[in-house]
């Protein structure tokens, strides 16, 4: 039975295709939704839409849901049309009329808005957990193999020297730098739209204000038009700040699927991190990275998706916009679990030692001998002569195992304290603590 | 002929297919590959690759260039590769030998990588200016019709009472939302890539901390190789920068588009800015906004175009990276002229009075009336039961005139001045004064 | 367990991220992968890799999954790793040995690629039987509603008259035209990649020849490197198909909404197939509709997140093709559930009748009025002229009712049969009996 | 001056903002427009809507100008609006009101969509050509390389032996497929949308199918709403023909940049065809091939910024349409180039000999011992097994230079000749000879 509709049947067909996967993904804002609610029953206990005793009943009711939440004991009955109505239901069952009080000046567009915005906020918070574990790790990583020397290229074409120290750690500041747009999106997700009603306000005296510092958000969507347009484009831009990390571990992907090849052979993985053959003892398929490829690319589609959705749409809510959640609520979950993959792959990387030391690979040292001969004094082209005569004479033998790079981010000084700070106060501007405080404040 | 080249012959076909559509890219590169080469030549002779005395002569003659490539005097000259080639040519033509010193410590690429961040941290610059002049013009109209009445739609069907002040004003401050991730772009392209050289450093004693505050950076990217990775990823993100704005402008368009049709007719423009049929004096075709909405989809396509070409590339420069040019910098042009379009479309906007007048609008305000009564202590689903008997029985004649909406962003209580202050504040945080003053420097 | 891995463990976090979708996606395949299992034993029978005796055995024991498959009996056990282990295991444990015998002359590889062909050349199939059956609908209704004149308009504005003959039947044909497309990807999954093995071909002197016709396969993918290649290129090529009918589903469904705006008030639905609201009796939310276009934006999304995990990937399988499943598998379904819905429907659609009788629509007939002036004898200039000034002079009264539109595929002259045959053809050119003929001919 | 529109000037913004880049754009349609032109008059004067006197003149009139066209002699003089305006001008100038008369019966929109179709069809036949040479070219260079094996890859990890002749001529059998594809964008392009009007007919008794036969169109769009739906929908299934060669070309592209690698090194191309560095003989950039690359990375999100354009648009022409010629014009131009590049490429690409002889490549053959044990009679499991011992203990030592493959289009059997008679025949049924009788019998 839906709360809101007139008494007239509903065709079974138009039921299941209406539905889709709302109830997977209902279950999931559960929580989001009692802590809209205990919030928005509190405001209206302030401007006389509650009494005291009212508001009292329905934060001690709401608090009890959300601990059978958490134990896992709450579910969505069957005939019940979403997580809305099971809350207001289970309210009503237990306290009577009162629960029904608790809809009064808000609808169901501005409580299934706070309900995504809690909950996105949320995801990206254990995103951010996700990322900055896999940054300690690289940064380590770097630490540890920052004297063994692997060739760089350009043009897939071998160019010049690099090491792991460099490639490691290259990935730790590309995420680093990723979670500015993770940030944005979190601004976004991070502004109260409760009071917007339907899109239009709401002739209640509400006080927004008040919302929004108990749910614990920076700020609200003021005009309230804007609140209701911000949904799609809180996704969108969700769907942007995972594109960037995605597009980072998509090319860490591509580079370790490529070294693990035979030819290269830089870099291996212990036998139960890959899937080989009995008959083809070399083969050793990187199924794990071919598939953070591919998920990551799955992850990088999900802004296009959703922009095809919102395109030449007007203002004003659409029922097109419950598709958003099937965009980007796997998509959430899939770079997560890219992520926590990339780390635990990781963590069993081998690196193959000594590679440059291989005559194979004499010619990427030519450009350091050229420089050599510039800081002793030799003009540039004068220098480039030389060394280019002496290759083609075949007497060119550079010594292949060390380099004398000083400058900031090269081989010889890879500012991994910079790398990690820039990491840490990167989080720091999500300010993830006063939100704490905020919620704890709620649920006591 | 080609700097870098060997001496053998190129075919003509391969020639016309590698440079593609950079000339006409290059031209808008000039200006910033000299403030990037000033820096560098500064920086050089701090660490002993240039004397005082030629960078004395390299920075007055990179001056000039400058002032040339600002009076438009500046050109490629037919057969040279690019601006880089040009502006070194133009240095060994006027000061001999010295011109070629300027390229110590650097390749093209990490010459490249700084020219594309200096030109997005400008054309950024602008588009925040029209984002600005844009955001005025709409809290001016939210001002001037905050007391018309319109139709609020949800599922396009006639649901709320709004306004147009409520209208306007939810494009003002969605625009200084969406200056976040405007700002999470510029952070990638405030980043100084130089002294990265073709993506693994070099070995000379480079001082990279220097040239980033020379040329304005708020940092650098330290690791090198992240430095060079960041080509593609600062496209990207600028993308995503631009497509959030073209969200906001796409559905301004769509709905001028559905509110200029004749069963609506809410809006109108003047005959000299639509177009029209004189035996259908009726029509009155929005073109230009038709033009604004595709050319908005057209923005919010470049990200998934910038992610086809990089997807499961690997680390290093790739000459791919080439044709991001062709995607960015147009998508760069098209959205400054949908901002300014939309300023001069809608500074002569002409809004219907009085719409919601007519009585074919009534059922909008039973919200209202039910919320009036629930104000004046009747419980809410009997005060919901008696506007609906009313409504039955032809007996629901509602004030269709007065609104008492007065929470935050509600119709009577619109918030411009506190959405004028977000964007205020958004615009302060690109910090654009502090570049403005490095650059000056740099100059002088 | 296993069949193909080496014995040692294997980590389980790597297992469900590996594993993904695929077990629901598996129990699709079942069918096709009997089928293919009866095809390859009778080759192999053929070429002295198995007797005559075995290949009795094992095509009665595929058969007789195939039942069980058909009555819902069979699941892959736990542990098991997918469908091809399933059906392999089955037999083993049921005729011993010779179970195991089966696979000789192939790969996992080969054995996939000619499930899916056969999978989608099924759902193909499903799709182009809704496709029918709704171009048949369309057609009845615009029979039925041929008289019935609407407005026509362009940039969303009144333009000339149209009809709702016109209108439903535009779909009817643009259904048919859009089974070209669809086509096509229907030629790409009916040649058989059976024999390709790996990728790169088997030494055993296979007859793949003989498989193609006995699975019904109009062609073969004669090379086995393009066989392989053939993964990747038959699901976009599908997803291209399947966009091209939800383009047209898109266009139709948003013609609904805007249809069903109160404003505009055309067509309805029976209130038990749309949403309402009790104090807001004017509103009926398309909400069918509105998901069937967001849907089918979905829908054609797809090719686009197909490509992005293809993008710049070399000859040869990768682990990344794995998830194209996850695209394209819910993508058929969606399609095929978006026709259905419209089927449904319209089925009970219910126009507005003399829509354009009313006054306001008048302009709509001035170039009918001028036309008719023309086809007197009136220079086309004059005749402009003299409805422009009857018009400004307010003397413009045409007669609303009646057209005389006579050629092609105009108001007066729908060409119904023509469309009707058109669809007709189209499906004749998929040619299915010939499949079911081949498919029964194995089975039996 | 713009023949349609009222007297009122017209902002100079508007003007350039609404114009775009069609004049260039337009200068393409030329040809086909006065095809279309002599078309639609030829048709006139049969319903006595042109003397047959006036279509004398109008016919000479067009064809004069259609060989001024060719020879390159056309312009749009400054101030003409677009290439139908300058067609009418010029016929007006120099023959009087006659040429006034061509526009009777027809509206702007379908005749830009018939100039569009006819340009289309030519765009697709040069597509098909430059197809079909490339197509040689992979066949022939199969045929010379029949015998040169390389290693075959699964997961990008060496897997089973192949060759350059399975290699190219892999691409070729591609190629063939995806013009089925194209065949299916070129049937749509082939349908006559002349006679729909501004999209929803005329009043005049126009003879449409006289103008299908005129023009070669194999059929029309008969409803007239469906024709203007063409709008669009032709460009998106355009859009999808290009993507499909697009991705064919992409993989041999990133395979050539894959085996040009030092690791790999088993092809080249001479040094100018290439570019290098003097003091790193090794490197050979593969410039082209990278570029081939991105820019069918480019071709492969046409359909997607399609889509982008027209999500959600209703029925009815809309000038967001007007920026489609922008994102597929360029498109075909970019896939020609492609296509062209590649063979011009390949026609000078060194293959490396005796690739498979060195030991390092030896267990690619395991699968092929095992298979031989088995022909000879010995039971697979136990083979297999023998193998799998023999490497384990160092004994394994097959013959790395022969291969006995023999089925179907394996490395032993290409069936060149049959992948070069599926190119034929997709070729033939585009039955472009029809069509050039139909052209020529217009002109003549």
């Amino acid at each position: 039975m839906k709360l809101w509709q007139k008494e007239t049947g509903s065709k079974k067909e138009v039921e299941s295709f209406t539905i889709g996967r709302d109830p997977e993904f209902d279950i999931l804002l559960a929580p989001f939704d009692v802590l809209g609610s205990m919030a928005h029953a509190q405001m209206l206990s302030t401007i006389g839409l509650l009494t005291t005793e009212e508001n009292e009943i329905l934060q001690r009711g709401l608090k009890a849901i959300y601990l059978e939440i958490e134990k896992g004991e709450f579910e969505i009955a069957p005939g019940v049309e979403d997580v809305h109505s099971q809350v207001e239901f289970l309210l009503t069952e237990r306290f009577g009329d009162v629960g029904k009080k608790l809809h009064s000046g808000r609808s169901r567009n501005d409580q299934v808005l706070v309900d995504l915005k809690l909950y996105y906020r949320a995801a990206i918070r254990e995103i951010v957990e996700e990322t900055t574990a896999l940054s300690q790790l690289l940064i380590e990583l770097a630490e540890k193999h920052k004297n063994d020397l692997m060739p760089g290229y350009t043009h897939t074409q071998l160019a010049m020297p690099s090491s792991f120290g460099l490639w490691f750690s290259s990935f730790a500041e590309g995420l680093s730098e990723d979670l500015g747009l993770l940030k944005a999106s979190f601004d976004l997700a991070n502004k109260n739209p409760l009071g917007s009603a339907a899109g239009y306000g709401s002739s209640f005296p509400l006080n927004r204000t008040m919302t929004t510092e108990l749910l614990g958000f920076a700020d609200l969507h003021h005009n309230v038009i804007n609140a209701q347009n911000s949904r799609g484009k809180t996704e969108r831009t969700l769907a942007f700040g995972l594109s960037g990390l995605a597009g980072t571990l998509n090319r860490l992907a591509s580079d370790v699927c490529l070294y693990m090849n035979q030819h290269f052979a830089f870099i291996s993985f212990p036998d139960d991190l890959t899937t080989g053959s009995s008959i083809m003892p070399h083969k050793k398929n990187p199924d794990v990275f071919e598939l953070i490829r591919a998920k990551t690319n799955q992850v990088q589609g999900i802004p296009n998706a959703i922009n095809l959705i919102l395109a030449n749409t007007t203002t004003g809510y659409h029922r097109d916009l419950q598709l958003l959640k099937e965009e980007i609520f796997p998509g959430i979950e899939t770079l997560k679990s890219c992520l926590r993959m990339t780390t635990f792959m990781l963590s069993a990387i081998q690196v193959k030692p000594n590679i440059l030391a291989d005559s194979f690979y004499k010619h990427l040292f030519s450009v350091e001998v050229v420089n050599e001969l510039v800081v002793k004094g030799i003009p540039f082209r004068d220098a480039y002569k030389q060394v280019g005569l002496n290759i083609e004479s075949g007497n060119f033998d550079p010594n292949q195992e060390k380099l004398n790079h000083t400058h900031e981010g090269s081989i010889g000084n890879l500012n991994l304290d910079l790398i990690d700070q820039k990491m840490k106060k990167a989080i720091l501007e999500f300010n993830f603590d006063q939100i704490d405080k905020r919620i704890l404040g709620l649920l006591n």
